[in-house]
């Protein structure tokens, strides 16, 4: 998904400087321990398989949104917060697969598949095991949110700065901490599985830290008003709540060998979304229901269940909301409040994620 | 535990402080819906049930070590801070109840139970309804490790002494975490139980946040040298070291009625503690074994367990261990190189700690 002509070189650049913190705090890590400094390492390796699309984001951005003339920040404290940005993101995988007992990512197993099996004592009964890895998830997401915390605090912005970021962090810590809550509560059955419920869910418990934190980012460390902040903020609900309902759609319909995910995994865990949700409201839901959620659901089911969301337009649904949510978040990014707040380089980066974000395959 | 003569007065103080940061996120959570709101008020219920223990040393000693004629910094950023000590106990308590599985905290139901019975739809499944509540700890404590961080980066300090504060923190995480992680790897048997490893599990996991910090952060606020906050972190070790001890004396020994911690919630947990090491190097070992870490535990297997520590010298090999750390204290507190770094008002806000962390019953 390349976002700008210098899309690999910004990869690079993140993924060099999350090695370095890796292994620097894999390094202060030895103080304490062969198993301490073992999950750091085992750390460092999960977190560099992925797409890195949201410090991208931060650093095209921001690229685009600075005014090369003004007060410039140094390239190397916009790279530390786009590190933390990948790690918030990371810590909140973490906490996420242990709440859903998930042991895949990726197509591979997690962080608590690798404490599990790769463990130096091959002999753990395997509840043994498998509380070892999940009470690692728990205690590295614990470290990892630290840090975030440590990165954006010791900033080198001007004051000003320094505290929008911190009501950022707040702000986007908050609303996925609630919007994950709302996803146990839908998946516990503790409030019922409503369209509303779960349109609200996506966008908080996604949309805030994966489009609304990078986004407003970029414009704080560029200096911009709090009024195209604001405007950010809602060009990105708009990309991220069409980058959630993709997402919902791929995890059932999309080919797993390319997106990676446990294929059927939504399924099989019976996760509440926009898809569920709208096919609860047609005669399908007979047909859907018994097997749903289910976790010796087979390939046979799955296919009948994509098939019944097919049928009952349940997918087109989803499809269109996606569409609609990109042609908003275009709207926006092109509009006349757009172009005070806006410079075109900006724009196109903006629009460069709408589009990626309808045809997207993984 | 009277610190200073002014100690109702402390602790009334971080009540206050506790109850309206508590009740301003409760009101801030509404626009994420009831449960959200729910988790807030369930939280603030049973954060203010403690003994304040972590913010009290804060504040004693910080009164203890401020020149009043000096650069005194303002009484609320301390009151937050203190409240923010008490804030991250809590958080630590809460991923560490899900780690261990328990539903009890201070002879009452803790957070996960709380959530798991006083939900409104009693008519949730057994399963599900523990999901609920220890999904709810995780986040509870994420949100709360989040707010930690929060009133450090924002703190109203001098930028030197927010550096310190920041470094002290994560100090405080890092060690933490690392003691949380080797007491896992005790309990699933990752690594052997050997008494080195237990000791510095205890002093990493409870002895640096307990005492390290609020002492540390003391001086730190109060303005006063590296050198000082150096000393300190000998004498919070020794403190510390002296204090998990008791505690596991008291767990096993002590007056369930008066301490309040789930009785014999560490022998049903088989958990690793001083007591259980020195036992495995004696012959009583073989009458323990087979009752230790079983759910299913009786009275009777309890009291047999009891009779078994004592007897082997484990009791009295612990409690003189217990003695050794408070004495060690003690020295450090009232030697000659306190006199150049304590004030006379500061050791005697110490001796008094060390005192009462003998005899303690509760």
């Amino acid at each position: 998904m390349p976002l700008l002509s210098v899309d690999e070189d910004l990869r690079a650049r993140i993924e060099a400087r999350l090695s370095e913190q890796f292994a620097a705090r894999a390094a202060a890590a030895q103080r304490y321990g062969a198993e301490f400094t073992g999950l750091w390492h085992t750390a460092a390796q999960h977190i560099l398989g992925g797409k890195l699309l949201r410090p991208r984001l931060l650093l095209a951005l921001h690229e685009a949104l600075t005014d090369p003339t003004a007060d410039v920040i140094d390239s190397t404290t916009v790279l530390d917060l786009a590190a933390a940005v990948e790690t918030l993101h990371y810590a909140f995988l973490l906490h996420d697969d242990v709440i859903d007992a998930d042991v895949q990512r990726r197509h591979r197993p997690n962080l608590i598949a690798s404490l599990r099996d790769e463990h130096p004592h091959p002999l753990l009964a395997p509840r043994e095991a498998l509380h070892w890895g999940q009470s690692g998830a728990i205690l590295l997401g614990d470290l990892l949110l630290s840090a975030v915390h440590q990165s954006f605090a010791r900033a080198d912005l001007p004051h000003s700065r320094r505290l929008r970021a911190l009501d950022l962090l707040e702000h986007t810590v908050t609303e996925t901490v609630a919007g994950e809550q709302t996803d146990v509560a839908l998946t516990d059955q503790v409030v019922p599985a409503d369209l509303t419920t779960i349109l609200a869910m996506s966008a908080d418990k996604t949309a805030t830290y994966t489009f609304e934190l990078p986004l407003r980012l970029a414009a704080i460390l560029a200096g911009r008003s709090p009024a195209t902040e604001a405007h950010l903020a809602l060009i990105a609900r708009h990309l991220g709540l069409a980058f959630q309902l993709q997402d919902d759609l791929l995890s059932v319909f999309g080919d797993a060998a390319r997106h990676g995910k446990d294929p059927y995994s939504d399924l099989r865990e019976g996760k509440r979304t926009a898809l569920i949700a709208y096919a609860r409201m047609t005669s399908a839901w007979r047909g859907i229901e018994p097997r749903l959620g289910r976790s010796d659901l087979t390939e046979d089911d799955a296919r009948r269940i994509r098939t019944l969301l097919e049928d009952c337009g349940a997918r087109a649904f989803v499809a269109n909301l996606v569409d609609e949510h990109a042609s908003a978040a275009r709207s926006l990014i092109t509009g006349t409040e757009s172009a005070g707040l806006l410079p075109p380089a900006a724009q196109r980066v903006l629009l460069a994620v709408a589009e990626l974000l309808e045809g997207r395959e993984s």
